[in-house]
C-alpha cells in the first residue's frame, strides 16, 4: 500500500509554531508519517519544553533559532497576523511552505501567492497545490462549510442570489492554547453558546471568497458556537436550491465518489465518527414543508485534523508527490 | 413579598408521570412552594419506588391508583400519544389540568380545548390562562423559538413570505429517562448530531400554528441538535426582516419589558446564564454583509425548568390566582 | 421559620478576593440571604468589572478602596498568603471576619487567633465561632475528610497509631480562575489524575491538627485528584478500626442527628447528591476480607458551597446570632 | 519493523460477544491488524447489524450460527458467567481462545485450564501464554492494580501482613453498553461516585488470587468509582513498604525497562496519556510524614485497550508467534 522506499530518505520538515493544538497535532503527524522527518519545532513560549511525540521526544526550539535551510517543507502554524513574514523568510531559505494560518488564505487579501489547499475542490485546486510552493492550508469552519457547499454549486443547484445560512458548534480546541479565563474547564463545562454573532468571524471573508471563486454569487451567513468539548466541527447549513432534488446527496457522491478523505452518509454526521481522523463526513437532507425547496446538510471534522493540522500533511503529501493518503488517519 | 397566609392553605396537586426528568423536576418545585402541596406522584413503572424532594420523600403509585378527587390540580408529565386521556380523566374528577404532553398544543389536532401555556405570548394569552381549566404547556424547543420570534413578528418586521431557520441544540434529559443506548454517557460523551434533520420534529407542528396564531404568515424550518450537556436549551435564529433594524433588541426590550422571567440581553445567551432558572434570555444581533436586512436572534433556556415544569408551575400559578412568580428560581 | 423582621435591619457584609470562584459564591448566597447585605466586594484585577448576583449588579472595587468602616462582617476570600493582614485590617476596622484562606487554619502556624469555623465538629466549636471576632473557614478538602474521621474518633474506633487513607477527587473550581493553560477545557475534558501525590497538599497541615485536636494519635495520608467537573468533591477515606462494627453509620447518626448539613445515608454519596447545597453527605462500609476491622467511608459535597462560601455564610450566621441555617441551601 | 509477509496469509480470528464496547475495540483493532483477518463477530441481541471498522464493514451475527471451525483464534468478549461454555465449544472446534471475561480469570474458580494474560507479571508468564491453548485475558481493574503492585513485590519491599489499598476511577464505558437508567448521559454527567463498596467487586478475586501466586501474602482492599469520562482508569495505590526507598520508580525500571506496553514516569499518569493506545503508565512516590515507610504508586490504562481488547490482541500475537507488538497503538 504505502512506499516504504520513501522512509529510506525521508524529507525533513520544519514546524513553526508547535506548541500550539495545531502544532502539536502536527508534530504527531509527522512522528507517524513514512516520508517525512521532523527537522525542527519551534514555540517562542515554550522554547526549551519538551514534546512526546511518537516514540521520541522534540524540544521546542526559539523560531529565530530553527534552521530553516535543513527542511524542504516548512508547516507554518504560527499567529494570525504574525504567520505572512515567517513564510516569506522561509521562502527565502529555499523551503516550501503550508501555512495554516488565515494569512494568505482568499479574502484575506495577502500579497504572497499561495494556493488554497482543500484538494477535494477539484482537479484544478489539486493540481495547483502539486505545483504550489505556497500553500495557504484551509481555516477549519470554512473546510466544514465549503466542502458542503461546493456539489451543490457544481450542480447548479445554488442560485446566485441563494443565502446561506451555516451554523457551525466547535470544540473548545478550536480556540487554542493560550490560557483564557473564558476557555476554563469550570467555565465551558455545562455551557453553550455563539459568539461572532452578525456574519462577523473572521472566517467568513475566506468562505465568501471561496463560494465566489467558485462561481457563485451566494452569499453566506455564518454564525458559530462554543461546544463543551474539547475537538470537533459540526457545521448545519440551510441552502435554498434552485429546484426539487430527489435524492440531494447525489450532487455530494459526484463529487466525492474517488475521494479518500470526505464520506457521504445517509446518516447524520457526528463528531465521533470523525475525530482524530483526516476526514470530512457530510449528508444533505431535502426540507419539508417549506415553500422554496430547501437542503439541510451537515458536515462534521476534527478541526485539528482535517480541519488543520491534517489537511495540512495532505497538502504536504501532494507538494512532495506522495500519495496524498500517506501518514493520515483515515 | 410572597403572601405567606398561602402557605396555611395550600392547594393540593397531583402530578401524572413524576418518574420522568420533567416529572421529577416538577416534584422538586411543588416540594419548594409555598401555595402548592403535593397530594400524589405517579410512576407506574417505577411505582413503590421514591424519590427525595426537598426535605421529604414521596413514593410513586401507579396511575390507576391516583386519588385524582383530592387534587385541585393536576400536572401530566405522561408521554406523548398517553396524555390526553387522562387529562380527560382528571377533568372529570374536578381537576384543573397542567399537561406537559404535546397532545393538546396548537398544531396537534387535540379535540380537548386547551389554553395555550405561554403566559409571554401577551395579555390575551395570559388571561386565557388564568380562566382555563385545561394549560397545554408548550414544547421546551417551541418555548426557546417562539418567544425569539414573537416581539419581531408583532413589531410587523417578519415578511409573510419569510424562511425564519431555527438551530437548536438541546441537553440529553431532554429526551427522557428510558434507558437508550443511544443515550449512554459513553455515546453521547464528546458527541454532537442533528437529528430530526429536515423540519420533521414533532414540535415544528406548534412552532407553525403559533406563528400563524401571531397572525404571521412566515414559515419555520426547524433542526434541532444533541448536545453533551445534561440539560439546556440554546437556540440559534436567523430571521429575514422587512426592514434595517438599527437596535434589534428594542422589540424585544417593548414585548417583555415587564416580564419576570424574559431576561433581554446585550450579551449572547449562554446554557449557564439559565441553567436552574425559570427564565428565557434572549439577545439580536443584525447580521453584517448580506442582501436582505436579517437578524440573528439567540434565545437560552433550561428545557426542564422555563421549557417544561417551571413553565407548568407559572401556568398553574396563573390559574390558582397566585402571583405567577411564587415558587419560582428566576 | 425565618425570622423576617431580620429583612428590616440587614447586616452590612463586605467581600474581600469576590472575583474568584468562592468569592462569586459568596455573593450570590449574601444577594438572596435574608439577614446580610453586601456592603461592597473588591477584586483588584477586574476591579470594575461588574457581577450579577440575584436581581441586581454589584461593581468590584480595588481592595484599598474597600469601605471596611461600614460592613459588620468581612469574608477575606483572597489567596492563600495574602490573607492575614487584610484580617488583620478588618479587625481594625473594627469588622468581624471569616477567612476562606488557609492563613489562620489550624497546622498553617497563624499568629492571629483564629476559631475553626466546622461547626460540626461539636458544641465547643461551634460556641467557639458564635463568639468569635475571627473564624477560620476550613479547606474544601479538610471538611470532606475531617466531618468524615470525626465520628469514628469520638466513638474511640480509631486507634492512635492507625493511618487513615484518604482519596479525594475535586471539580476543577476548586483550582479557581486564574488562567492557567492546565486548567483550561481542552486540557481537563476526559481527564482524570492525581496531584499533590506523597502527602504534600498543603491541607494536610490542616487535617493532621485538626485530628489531633480531636484527641487521636491517628496519622493521615492525603492523595487529592482532579476531577473533569466544574464542581463537587468525593472523598473516600480507609479508616482502619480497634474493632469490627455492625452498623458503621451509627457513629455518624449520633455525631450528626441534629445536624442540618450533615446528611448520613445508607446510598453512597453522590457529587449530584450536594450540588449547590450546604451539606456533606457521609455514609460508610465495613471491608470484607481484610485481616484488620476497616471501614470505608466515603463523603461528597459542593466545593464551592459547604467547602468554601456555603460554610462560610454558616459560620457568619453563628457569629451574628442567626439561626444557623438562614439563607443556605440545604 | 513489521514481517510484512505476515499479511499474505493472514490468520483467521473470530469474535463472540461483538458488540459490547470491548467486543468493538476487538473488531477495530483486528480490521487494523496485519496478522489476522476477522472471520466472523457474533452478537446476538444485535445480529443482522452492521459495524463499521477501518474501511469496512462487517455484520454482526448469531452465536450460534458462528463457524468456529473457520477460525484459528477466537475471542470471547461474552458476559461473565455465559463464557466458559462458549470457550469450551470453541476448544472443541480446535480454535486457540482468548476470553475477556472473568470466568477463567485467578481466583475465579474456573475448571478449564488457562493461562493468565498479563504478560508483563515476568518470563513464566509471557512463556505460558506463548504455549496456550486457552488465555484468561485479565480484568480492567486487575491490569491497572496488579501492574502497579508487581514490581515492589518482586523487589521484596512488599511485606506478608501489608494491606494494600486500591482506589479506582473507571471511565463508563467499564460498565458496558447495555441500556441503564444509571448509566445514561443526564445521569452520568457532573457526577462521581463509589461503588463496590467494602471490598466486594467481582475482580477483586483475581487481584487476591495473583498477589498471592506473586509470592506475596499481602491483602487487597479495594475501591472502585465511577468518572463521568467515556473511557480510562486511574488507580490510586497506598502500598506500605517494608523500608524506605529513595527511588521508588527503581523497581518499576527493573521489571519493565524492556516491556514495550508499560511506561514508568516521573509525572503523575494521567488518562489523556493513555486514551486508544494499548499501554500502563505508572509512576510511585514516597509519601512524607506517615510513620511506616509508604509508596503512593498511581497507574493509568485505558480500559478498553490495555484493559481489555489491546491486551486480548497482546496475548494473541504471543499466541501466535508473532512480535508482541504488532497491530497495537502504542
Amino acid at each position: 500500500m504505502y512506499d516504504y522506499a520513501l522512509c529510506v530518505n525521508r524529507i525533513p520538515v520544519g514546524v513553526l509554531g508547535a506548541s500550539g493544538y495545531a502544532g502539536r497535532e502536527l508534530c504527531g503527524l509527522i512522528a507517524r508519517h513514512p516520508g517525512f522527518a521532523l527537522a525542527f519545532a519551534t514555540a517562542n513560549e515554550q522554547r526549551g519544553e519538551r514534546l512526546r511525540v511518537g516514540t521520541s521526544d522534540i524540544t521546542f526550539m526559539a523560531s529565530d533559532n530553527a534552521p530553516l535551510g535543513e527542511a524542504s517543507i516548512v508547516f507554518c502554524a504560527l499567529p494570525h497576523g504574525t504567520s505572512a513574514a515567517w513564510v516569506a523568510r522561509a521562502r527565502d531559505a529555499g523551503c516550501k511552505v503550508v501555512d495554516l494560518s488565515s494569512d494568505l488564505r482568499p479574502g484575506n487579501g495577502g500579497t504572497l501567492r499561495a494556493a488554497y489547499g482543500m484538494p477535494e475542490l477539484g482537479d484544478a485546486t489539486r493540481c495547483a497545490i502539486r505545483s504550489a510552493d505556497v500553500v495557504a492550508n484551509p481555516g477549519c469552519y470554512p473546510t466544514s462549510v465549503l466542502l458542503a457547499v461546493a456539489p451543490l454549486v457544481a450542480a447548479g443547484l445554488v442560485a446566485d442570489d441563494a443565502t446561506i445560512i451555516a451554523n457551525s458548534a466547535s470544540g473548545v480546541s478550536g480556540a487554542g492554547n493560550s490560557p483564557k479565563r473564558e476557555l476554563l474547564f469550570a467555565e465551558v463545562a455545562d455551557d453553550f453558546r455563539a459568539y461572532g454573532v452578525g456574519n462577523t468571524h473572521r472566517h467568513v471573508a475566506e468562505m465568501r471568497a471561496t463560494i465566489n471563486a467558485l462561481g457563485s454569487g451566494a452569499e453566506i451567513l455564518f454564525t458559530p458556537h462554543l461546544l463543551p468539548v474539547a475537538r470537533g466541527i459540526l457545521t448545519t447549513l440551510t441552502i435554498p436550491l434552485t429546484e426539487f432534488v430527489a435524492d440531494p446527496l447525489q450532487p455530494y457522491r459526484e463529487a466525492y465518489g474517488s475521494e479518500p478523505f470526505v464520506e457521504v452518509t445517509q446518516d447524520q454526521p457526528a463528531l465521533r465518527d470523525v475525530l482524530r481522523r483526516n476526514v470530512v463526513r457530510v449528508s444533505a437532507v431535502m426540507a419539508t414543508g417549506t415553500r422554496r425547496p430547501t437542503a439541510i446538510v451537515t458536515s462534521a471534522l476534527d478541526n485539528l485534523v482535517k480541519g488543520a493540522a491534517g489537511q495540512a500533511v495532505q497538502n504536504a503529501n501532494l507538494m512532495s508527490g506522495f500519495d496524498e493518503c500517506i501518514g493520515l488517519p483515515a
